[in-house]
């Protein structure tokens, strides 16, 4: 009897165990020929790098089989990232926004895609149209969740970049009125030196950079013949704040850049509604290497010529590229931005939290100081928390404040860059965290000397 | 006795079993946050089309969760696109390279990538630059295998498409010598007719597009003052044909455009060595909607100029186009080449039989011609089997050969689009193999008429 009911346990057992091994071959999902490509992002995602770097699939040396290295974040050295490069000169230069980089760790399941080998090959979409309609249904729905930007009756254009936009924008603008004279392109002070350094670079024949908005409406306010175009960057960079058109008239077109125009960095105080309005994902997402832009445009003869200039300069952008973003801003939009934009402004929060702390003891430097708004994305009112500090020298023996803070190890960007004085420097906040605490253990020491010298005077 | 191996015949079994099952749950490789991504891209791989179209994960109506719908080729329709629409006109007028999507949908395991949320988000790769030094080291063992390009001593760089590297190389080297004077681009006829289009449209104050560089030889052949920039393209676009400069002199700089110069279209004849070379993904891999070309620059001051461009117009190509475009040459060079460039010349030959046997039953329309050379990747002379039929109509009466194949129901690229005659249309041969049955079909048409016609007289 006991062995009877042992063979029919084991006999039993057996069977689970069968079903269970068939089932499992035979119901589950089993992965065929994306294996690899799988395999091979989880294998460079597990290598280990301290917390202080990460390895790419396409690190260095993955094509003679080796294991794709750590890339270590700046003062961090050792093939696992793990040895700290004591005295380490900090670089606050580039608006890198890997402060977002933690989030998309956690998303990882959700964010991934893989591309095929044949993925959209072709030039076109199959509306014969270099842009993925389902793209752009995301990214009205994207403005639609913070409120940042009306969308209905604009049309959408894509570019390898928002760099790219604001060439196209600046070009289509200024063909509308072909008078003899080029048309001016303006942007007040401070503002971002690439509509500067682009405008000269490409020498068109319709367009000169003249410079400062508030000084050409000083000096050509009555001026309503002359073709004008003004950049406004709300909020701007490198400061911050909040911008309005400083020109109008018939003769003034303008153009919104609203790359910063996101929960992290300011109050969403109005849902903005204008002619032309410029996007990057780089400050959106954080995803600066994937070369991604986007404008709404009002008017379809500016849209037509934008669209005319990414078709010639580029044909549109990679397809590729495009599938991924679509990817990532699935993430994003799936909860209404709520984990991504929650945890940029909480890390942008404290940065600003310490970095007012230590300014805050200081009378050599000061910090741009913009009032709170109410944000209609958090349902409050919040302070901003810009990408950049623009710091200031205040003394009149450090005229040059960019090479003050040079020789203090921390490199930003003068202001004279920006258009504006020696006397203002612009430093990134939105590296990584690594890059944020290099900084701001080597802005106490600079604030401390201040203090200690005051104190031996 | 019987019953106690039976006993131990199921112990062992169960010991087995659990064996087996602890193995599997533990020492296989199981995916875990790749698993999703994988999924999706098998389902939309799995669609089916009726081999006339196919899904792409992020077809229309994957945001409403939705299936990705079949895109289907011309002239089929339906949902799975098994329904031939009947007397269709013929689209033979984008150099689409689809010719090698069957290539690449074999290839799918070793050339799927998965790229994960977080991938290089950075502007820059750690040596600081827009550019993938696996990728560029992978490109230059690509031109060692073809046999097409010397690498040595040449500065790579990366544009979203040769498109954009056009337009960077004739504006850098319209700037080296700064005359008063714009600098003339020109190109003998028939020429792509992007150069003078981008020339025009971004009206450039350094340079001017003055057409065909046999005049400009005839007209000004003494001028060594004038700035000039000639581009050649070889095998051309529209007729396939090796090209030469036409014009030298220390005034003179050139341009060569190989986009063409790879084993499907043409015998690779030499090694060549210039000064600035362009080549570009969509035709040497068929990845159009990628958006990726190089050049190859001997000067490093062209070069830095070249970089400048880029920089200042997208700042680099996107990043993970860059990681998906190492994953496909990496199957290419894997196997020196071997099946790629095969298969796609094969694909090529064939369709150029076809063609030549119904054009030379036509006294109305003769094709191209080129003498058979010596290749030296294929190790044997072989014919030219270029990308584009250039198509002339020989009567006096039918002066708009466009316009008579447009009648036909071919839509083709008129002459005039290339700087030549009325009397010649471009036909594409590289797009999918559906497109190329319909034309041929429609060719068969238009020539039994002729035939039938002179049987009538």
């Amino acid at each position: 009897m006991t062995e009877k009911k042992l063979f029919l346990t084991f006999s039993i057992l057996n069977l689970v165990f069968t079903v269970y091994i068939l089932c499992n071959d035979s119901t589950t999902w089993s992965p065929r020929w994306t294996n690899s490509a799988a395999a091979e992002a989880e294998d460079a995602a597990s290598v280990s790098c301290s917390g202080h770097g990460r390895a790419y699939v396409d690190g260095l040396g993955v094509l003679d089989g080796n294991k794709p290295p750590c890339e270590c974040n700046n003062c961090y050295t050792g093939k696992d990232c793990s040895v700290l490069v004591s005295d380490c000169p900090v670089d606050a230069n580039s608006g890198n926004p890997l402060f977002l980089e933690p989030f998309w760790r956690r998303q990882a399941e959700k964010s991934a895609v893989l591309v095929s080998g044949w993925h959209r090959m072709s030039y076109i979409y199959q509306d014969g149209s270099y842009i993925s309609e389902e793209l752009e249904r995301i990214i009205r729905k994207l403005h639609k969740v913070v409120g940042n930007a009306v969308t209905d009756n604009r049309f959408i254009i894509f570019g390898t970049g928002a760099t790219q936009l604001i060439a196209a924008s600046v070009h289509a603008l200024s063909q509308i009125n072909s008078s003899s004279s080029p048309s001016r392109l303006l942007a007040s002070i401070p503002y971002y030196n690439v509509y500067k350094e682009q405008a000269e670079f490409f020498d068109s024949t319709h367009i000169r950079f003249e410079g400062d908005a508030y000084a050409w409406k000083k000096s050509k306010g009555d001026d309503n013949i002359t073709q004008v175009i003004e950049i406004v960057t709300s909020p701007n960079n490198p400061d911050g704040k909040m911008k309005r058109a400083v020109l109008e008239g018939p003769n003034v077109k303008t153009i919104h850049d609203y790359a910063y125009y996101w929960p992290y960095y300011s109050p969403i105080s109005n849902l903005t509604d204008e002619h032309l309005s410029l996007f990057s994902l780089s400050k959106a997402t954080g995803h600066a290497g994937s070369r991604f832009g986007w404008a709404l445009v009002k008017d379809k003869g500016v849209y037509e010529k934008m669209k005319r200039y990414i078709t010639l300069s580029s044909m549109g952008v990679s397809r590729d590229t495009q599938l991924y973003v679509l990817q990532l801003l699935k993430v994003v939009v799936g909860d209404g931005g709520e984990e991504m934009f929650h945890f940029g402004y909480e890390t942008l929060k404290k940065r600003w939290e310490m970095l007012n702390k230590i300014f805050s003891m200081s009378t050599r430097f000061s910090l741009q100081t913009i009032k709170p708004e109410y944000c209609n994305y958090f349902k409050k009112v919040r302070d901003f928390t810009p990408s950049y500090a623009w710091v200031k020298c205040e003394r009149r023996e450090d005229p040059n404040c960019y090479e003050i803070l040079r020789e203090a190890k921390i490199t930003g960007r003068g202001g004279e860059m920006y258009g504006s004085e020696e006397s203002f420097v612009r430093l990134s906040l939105i590296k990584s965290q690594d890059e944020f605490e290099q900084l701001i253990d080597m802005l106490k020491k600079l604030v401390s000397q201040e203090v200690a010298g005051a104190d031996s005077i």
